[in-house]
């Protein structure tokens, strides 16, 4: 459908995706809206991965590995774009995935469940089956979530996050490791890991990161920990979407 | 529907009358990321209009005002956010509006068309009562147009453009003016006047201008289009989105 040959092809593919995931009713309108906020924050970026993001990428690995009830969070954009990675870093870690969802509805939840499908497998944690609990602090649906899951979760993996959400979760002294392309904003600000960087080119990094990182030893996974700093990656990203634009 | 306390509130409220296009048909699906896309520029310039964008504000009311054949060319974005100030604009000028769609079809076309309905009146000249005319170098169906409208006209107000037909319109000799806020698009950069704001926020702007400005002498309009600096512009712009990011 799409040209090759078209400058902005690869964008343009990850959109189809999106419009996609519309059709099958995995993403929501304003899925697609937040999308585009992300493209134009990696369109500043070059659309490409930079070490600042590698950094974040390898303490967020650390992270996952060294917490003890670890779980992945997703949302309908990251499902329509990623499923597949979160599947794998599921399986690698032994941990659950929990369809958790800013424009909830109960039949969104699990048509992104069906969607996940049997390659999820025990790792999905589907919302008719488990007991529910609130977060306090959170104005959306978001704030339900599975106790089992999320609920006792030490550390989450939250891509494409409200910002609500991840001060609320962190203030239960959960480490919130965010994605998202947005420097600037209040979940960049308040994870303890923000990987700044496409969802597409950053999850399959973190898959390969994770199952190389396991064999290492603990105190050298909690050296990469505990050398990690947010702000410092915060900063970079900045510096690097200006470096961009002004050498146009 | 929206919570007033939101932080983002105006952003909120921006994007379902967006959400309603889309249920109306008259925004696409892609549409939507293209708002993201530029809500995020918005959003590194503060939400705010600079004095940048003013300055373009300017040189677009005299360019519309000191030229022979102005058309008003509106998308699907554009309708459903701003088509007051289309129409106003048109009646001051009494110049010609004309749906021009990236995502064609005839439907689509017609449906905005009602939507601008008789407001718009005998401004509106309607797709199926006109010949149309091919502009060469543009491979999406944005490349026909109405030979009355946009194909005789020698000043163009396109609002949320695609860079190819930006620059197809201005090798024809046509004076494109743009809104848009990526500074860095191919869009941007090739249009004569590049407002880079918010469509909400300049087209009332771009109305009062006109209206202002039309009692100007001719000599006084040539004076501001001809010392208008689009490149400058385009600098102050990439400069304001760095300056309010290093500041936070």
């Amino acid at each position: 459908m799409t040209d090759p040959n078209h400058p902005r092809y690869f964008s343009l593919v990850v959109r189809e995706k999106l419009t996609n995931g519309v059709r099958l009713g995995i993403t929501s309108i304003s899925g697609l809206i937040a999308h585009g906020r992300g493209e134009a924050f990696d369109y500043l970026l070059g659309e490409r991965t930079h070490p600042f993001a590698k950094s974040a990428v390898n303490a967020a690995a650390a992270f996952l590995l060294l917490s003890e009830k670890p779980v992945l969070s997703l949302n309908g954009n990251a499902a329509a774009l990623s499923s597949a990675y979160f599947i794998k870093i599921a399986k690698i870690l032994d941990c659950p995935l929990e369809v958790n969802l800013y424009h909830h509805s109960k039949k969104r939840v699990e048509t992104i469940e069906n969607f996940l499908g049997e390659k999820a497998g025990r790792h999905l944690l589907k919302s008719s089956k488990y007991e529910k609990m609130v977060i306090p602090g959170i104005a959306s649906r978001r704030k339900i979530t599975i106790r089992e899951g999320i609920g006792k979760a030490d550390c989450v993996l939250v891509p494409l996050e409200d910002g609500d959400r991840c001060r609320a979760m962190t203030a239960m002294g959960k480490t919130v490791i965010a994605i998202d392309l947005n420097p600037l904003s209040r979940t960049a600000r308040s994870a303890r890991v923000t990987i700044i960087d496409n969802i597409v080119r950053c999850m399959p990094q973190l898959a390969l990161k994770i199952a190389e990182m396991k064999k290492f030893p603990r105190s050298r996974l909690e050296k990469i920990s505990k050398n990690y700093d947010n702000r410092l990656v915060i900063k970079q990203a900045l510096k690097a979407m200006c470096y961009h634009k002004n050498n146009e």
